[in-house]
């Protein structure tokens, strides 16, 4: 035999038994961080320090909150006198991972989740659609697989993408959904996830507070696609429900678009009005988390600048940490512009 | 000699003589877009049908629009009464580039052609230091080379950026900004274009208008990163100046920002008041393109939300196709609003 070879390996990859071995070794504020989120968040994602989920939303039977049906009716939709509460799931990051055919998948399986487990078991619990924004073909075969279904009300997509969701690229999504007489609606959650665009026009932020507050610039820039690419010639019938986004930023986009389609309309031949005429007619946002000027009547001006009382819907973000109770927010409405925005229209909207 | 190699060869690049030999086979709307900007529109930037400059604006002795000082004052300064005018450039695009030495030193040419050019030769002419981003040290060596030239009232650089502006990679520019007494701006432009970020939050819209509508949101990320950061703790006589980025959107910014801190301020522990706070002591945005609402009392509400006597400065953004005259816009403010914001603003923050 020859002698034996002497080694130095030089990569070789050691590892931690759990994240947790890394807390002794870290200062507070940023042990709690891994303690709570893992180490995932070095790649991914913007760690909220307050959590997600209200403390005491979580079921008491166990499990995470929103979990458990029974204990949402008894925690919301009762106290509430809630009718009906639209549900929208918690999985819009269907919409930026990267292979189109596991997030269809995961969609159409969260659909069917969602009806047997709420939708059938309670008519008070609507459902929202959820579809992947990857393959709008096989969001728009999932439309037609269960639209019809009496408990959906709307489909649900994410806000965040690659690309602006005007482009003719999504218009298989708005075809079947107008086909199905359901309305849009995008949320929140995924921005800068995934393959999703940046969370900003300028990048990634550093932290879960810039990520949040520039959430409603996704929806800006969503909103102004949709209406320049002529969606709503398009797909006349079709309503668009922004979510979470924000409200009191909506006049100063109406003003800009109306102003820019002024001078700069040839490059929107398809478009017979002005902008802020279709959103009045196709867009509907929902209140939470609702602006708090410090003074309110500034809220109410905002209000008055478009069309309020016809386009929001109420929302309380439940079981997040910022939900908005119906009791506390908005009190300064007029009696008729609070049945409008609290129930009213989503009655008309969501047929209920 | 043996028998000549039979030859295909399967890629030869045969060239247009120039762009403009593609128009007779062009329809008539893609035709002026061809024969005014050219082929290189189909990998980089955004087609104003309507142009930039404004049509009046070309010198009678040749050469663009804003490229005579002496027509520039004939036909802007003295018909409309202006002590001084900041000059801004149009170069924002030395931040997109992916050279940062040749960015730098087109910067620094471009400076000293202002002063040689400009502000030497009448001093009505207040300059305004261009510097690229890609190199915050480089650019922070331009402010100290020329910051102390009287003529140079400011430091301006692009909206457009490849990560958010607060974040620590530009310090060096606010460090030295704070040093030399100049306030920083920053200005739209390079948005989507070279390195620079997408211009939405949801990647590259399609037109020109959607483009333009959008910047806005780039200012509302900036922004957010700029107060988030604590540059303003760090820097505390820094003040930023956005240019050209709207206007009514900063209420709904601010109370977003602050609602947002109130929950979330221990990611932010460096912020020692309101984000609003900051915001009304260290920025000021310039006029153009004020928003214009059906109603003007809508915008005059919007003002009353923020400190806008104190914080709007005049612009005209000459020579530009949206040029906002003195003469024209803001008539409804109080006399007192109106010096404040067509002059005194202005001579106050640039110790005119």
């Amino acid at each position: 035999m020859s002698e034996k070879l002497k080694v130095i390996d030089s990569d070789v990859h050691h590892s931690l038994r759990s994240d947790r071995d890394l807390l002794p070794y870290l200062a507070d504020t940023w042990k709690d961080r891994v303690a709570r989120a893992g180490l995932g968040l070095l790649y991914s994602g913007y760690y909220s320090p307050v959590g997600v989920g209200r403390q005491d939303a979580q079921p008491p039977g166990g499990g995470p909150a929103g979990s458990d049906p029974d204990f949402v009716v008894k925690q919301l939709l009762e106290p509430y006198n809630m009718e009906h509460a639209i549900l929208t799931g918690n999985l819009f990051s269907v919409s930026v991972g990267h292979d189109p055919d596991f997030a269809a998948a995961i969609a159409s399986a969260f659909n069917d989740y969602t009806i047997e487990h709420w939708l059938d078991k309670d008519p008070r619990f609507k459902g929202s659609l959820l579809v992947a924004l990857q393959d709008p073909y096989l969001a728009a075969k999932e439309i037609d697989r269960l639209g019809s279904h009496p408990g959906i009300v709307q489909v649900v997509s994410s806000s965040a993408s690659r690309m602006p969701l005007g482009q003719r690229f999504y218009h298989p999504i708005y075809e079947a959904a107008e086909r199905n007489g359901l309305p849009v609606a995008i949320h929140p959650g995924a921005e800068g996830a995934g393959q999703a665009n940046p969370p900003t026009a300028v990048g990634y932020p550093t932290w879960y507070i810039e990520w949040h507050t520039c959430l409603s610039t996704t929806f800006m820039a969503q909103l102004t696609s949709l209406i320049c690419e002529g969606v709503f010639e398009k797909y006349p019938r079709l309503k668009v429900v922004l979510i979470e986004g924000g409200v009191s930023w909506l006049p100063h986009l109406m003003w800009r678009l109306d102003k820019n389609y002024t001078a700069l309309r040839s490059q929107v031949p398809w478009l017979k009005k002005l902008p802020s005429d279709y959103i009045r007619e196709h867009i509907y946002l929902t209140t939470q988390p609702i602006e708090e000027p410090s003074q309110f009547i500034h809220l109410k001006q905002i209000f008055e600048m478009f069309d309020a009382e016809h386009m929001l819907l109420y929302s309380s973000d439940y079981p997040h940490w910022d939900f908005d109770s119906p009791d506390h927010i908005l009190k300064w409405l007029k009696p008729e512009q609070r049945r409008r925005i609290f129930y009213e229209n989503a009655k008309q909207l969501y047929g209920l």
